[in-house]
């Protein structure tokens, strides 16, 4: 295997990650981010979501992929299901996290993936958002992870990839932990 | 304005809204729901999520709508920027889950909607999931939601319709007190 293709193991460039957070523990304003999210009513719980851009390493970014993600409520809720629910996104927002996280330890650790599945399930009992009975909470129960991850090392060793990047998961962090969240109207 | 009409308000069908309720009251086991997101690993720190279904009152659902929603991390954290990150997917999921709320509760309440429109921001330090700070939390220290609502009631009243759907946000829940996460790998 030659250096470079050391260096982009499993898409990673580690040698510009490695450089990065060197640069960032010595100046550590660069680490300040604020990340963003736009949505539009559409009609009844139909919603459309999209990605204005972010600020992050002292400067404003705009993606190079522009993203549209409808949700909304299915029929058995009464919506007209044009998209997953928020609660599957909230789902898909936490495997993304950890996957991403995944990819970037794996690589930094030279551990060559070949596939990665996660699948997330979450337990709700819905009459907490319903309004039927106020000492059901609103939100999920729990939430279930399953990783299979396939890759050039021991099942162990992949296994610690999975709990690393749960120990570095900023949606995880959330989740677990909870943050504050603001709401206002114009 | 009709019968017909009134029951249509905003594109949410109240009549079966409110059954729906009351079936529910009836029968809470209706209420017991199982969503969930699958995500694979492309590259890097690119992935692909999508929604296999959910089960709910008392039965699986597969949705009518195939959603796939690539994530990814911006060239400024080392990534290709094949799509918004879970950062971003985590403040969409919430706009679209009190957007949902929005919908129904302005037409149970009989207010009729021209438009809405919700801004979210979420301050992050990096250093925490960098690894650089082990006293940064790797999460959001604070998010900030901003709607505009526009529509046929007084502002109050409108500023009221997002009060109510912030107290049944199921995301708003999880992400404000936080829940049980369980990773496993097969």
């Amino acid at each position: 295997m030659s250096v470079t293709t050391e260096r982009h193991l499993n898409g990673v460039d580690t040698t510009t990650l490695f450089a990065t957070i060197d640069a960032v523990r010595q100046h550590p304003e660069a680490a300040q981010f604020q990340f963003r999210a736009r949505n539009d009513w559409v009609s009844g719980t139909h919603s459309r979501g999209r990605f204005p851009g972010f600020f992050g390493a002292g400067a404003e970014h705009v993606h190079a992929t522009d993203t549209v993600v409808d949700a909304d409520h299915p029929a058995v809720l009464v919506g007209q299901d044009n998209g997953p629910t928020p609660a599957e996104l909230l789902l898909n927002a936490l495997a993304s996290c950890l996957m991403a996280g995944l990819g970037n330890i794996a690589a930094a650790r030279g551990v060559e993936l070949h596939g990665v599945r996660c699948d997330v399930e979450g337990d709700i009992d819905l009459r907490g958002i319903l309004g039927i009975d106020d000492t059901v909470r609103n939100g999920f129960s729990a939430i279930r992870v399953r990783f299979s991850v396939d890759g050039e090392a021991e099942a162990e060793q992949l296994a610690s990839l999975v709990g690393q990047s749960v120990r570095r998961s900023a949606v995880y962090d959330v989740l677990t932990n909870g943050t504050t969240v603001s709401v206002d109207v114009a």
